[in-house]
């Protein structure tokens, strides 16, 4: 009898998790709320008594391989949450004991951006390839990094955390993290809207956005302007696109990868930030890594690829 | 019977060789020149016979498990040298199937830099560890990175060239490479020296090193002038350790080693360099990094090291 593995993707606001095959299917999936947990242990009953309403309909916990739980702060390590910003939970959390514990099932738990990596390479567009990236777009910037075919993890379980590489010194301050200058400051949605708010300041140049207040400027908006011609708005990506290529350059030097997969809400501004991300990746690399790693976007469904990245743990 | 390995160091001058023991003491070594050789096939005439004088003295070609050779631009997965712009030979050259065509002998062939890695991990400083990275500061930069206990070599084999890494973007111009900012333009012999004219220049502060002529500046110099109290040249090494401690959080917050091991004509300038290296690393890693990584300088002798990397290949 086939085994399936169960994904399940923990977001500050609210929890995705899914039953998945061998190829990628999801065969039936659900969701709850994080948020309205303020103790981990409702959190768990609740995710149990969910997950056991879905097991059941592929035939019980017997055909089910394990959990895989990707989560923000996630420890492949050690199984632990430690202090993840964003969740309801303060501290250090031993998230997969307390799952397995609870559902007597194998448990695997690491960041969300290394099971979208493992998820790639197990269903996407990473399948085969033993070197890759893969960077994650949207509100922050993740990462997960696969070198000789395995995730690295680093001596702590904390590697691949490339959106707070600093590219420009003494650049935009991150709120989050008090740094000044990394990635994430410039390539997530948030860096997006701070870029088009400075270029908009700098000068009196027309432009679609002038006709949106800041505080209700967003990606979405910069791109549907793009879209149009706004001139000041594609711009914003060309900007964006310098900043991010220079930091794929670096990154590419560091473990030379055959492709770099971009997934999240900035990759659907597609070649106006695709096009100057490539131009300047090239730009910045010495030439025995020109013109050879991939800038491939993610082609998995963006509601699926959560809980297939979290459910293929099971499967490494 | 014990057996042995052989290590080989193929520089621009000269190459170097020697027959290893399995706790890395080198019993027997020698060298010839790679530059007298306009033709590569006359060099592993000489190479040959010179190693069969060594091997004879261990007992012959039965006691060796094989030879080890570091080159520049060597390539692990080809054992080829691919155009190496300080070699005496053009274009790709098949070196690994020569040596072993010429001494029916196992070959192992990658670069300098990653040889040293695997060097340290079997015979220095990084003994027992799964996760560090190793940087070489001399007339260059170089670096190899271990993960998950193996070294990176990336899809082609080029991985771990860190020092090509930007991170002064628009900073100081490399002429070999043609672009700008890299660590290896500040972080070398010949940066440090570039440094310490750009600072002699902007100002007309005194100093020791306002006494020899800019041509004949070099490392060592501004190192004997910081060691007698010179600011100018203690400013020289800031500046450095500045460029190279935003480099290495960069390279931690990527895979997140256990250790960085300094290893070259640099790091004699011991605490010159390496306190704000550290102090300058620390600030520029977000909070789960910080306080954990070892900066650790490499403890084999420098004569001895280039041999003992490229023959710990061999032990791999």
């Amino acid at each position: 009898m086939d085994s399936f593995v169960v994904g399940v993707d923990i977001g500050g606001t609210g929890t995705k998790f899914g039953i998945v095959d061998n190829v990628g299917n999801v065969l039936f999936s659900s969701e709850m709320s994080t948020k309205k947990h303020e103790q981990v242990h409702t959190f768990i009953e609740e995710l149990n008594e969910k997950l056991l309403e879905l097991i059941d309909k592929v035939g019980g916990v017997g055909r089910i391989k394990g959990i895989g739980v990707g989560a923000p702060n996630g420890n492949i390590y050690t199984g632990n949450i430690e202090y993840a910003p964003n969740l309801p939970w303060r501290g250090i959390i031993p998230l997969a004991k307390m799952i397995q514990d609870k559902t007597k099932l194998p448990v695997k738990l690491t960041n969300d951006a290394n099971a979208a990596a493992v998820g790639e390479m197990k269903y996407g567009a990473a399948q085969g390839m033993n070197d890759f990236i893969m960077i994650t777009l949207g509100t922050g910037v993740g990462s997960g990094i696969v070198a000789n075919g395995q995730l690295i993890y680093g001596h702590d379980g904390f590697a691949g955390e490339l959106g707070h590489t600093i590219i420009v010194p003494d650049g935009r301050l991150h709120p989050g993290t008090g740094k000044r200058g990394s990635l994430e400051s410039y390539a997530s949605a948030t860096g997006v809207t701070l870029t088009a708010i400075e270029i908009l300041q700098k000068s009196d140049r027309p432009s679609l956005l002038r006709e949106v207040a800041a505080s209700e400027l967003n990606a979405k908006i910069i791109f549907d302007a793009a879209t149009k011609g706004d001139e000041l708005a594609k711009e914003v990506f060309d900007y964006t696109g310098k900043i991010l290529g220079m930091a794929l350059a670096n990154f590419v030097m560091f473990s030379s990868p055959e492709a770099i997969i971009l997934f999240g809400g900035l990759t659907k501004a597609g070649d106006f930030i695709l096009k100057p991300t490539r131009e300047h990746l090239e730009a910045n690399l010495i030439e025995i890594f020109q013109n050879k790693v991939k800038i491939l976007v993610s082609h998995l469904k963006e509601s699926d690829a959560a809980i297939l990245g979290a459910s293929a743990l099971m499967w490494e």
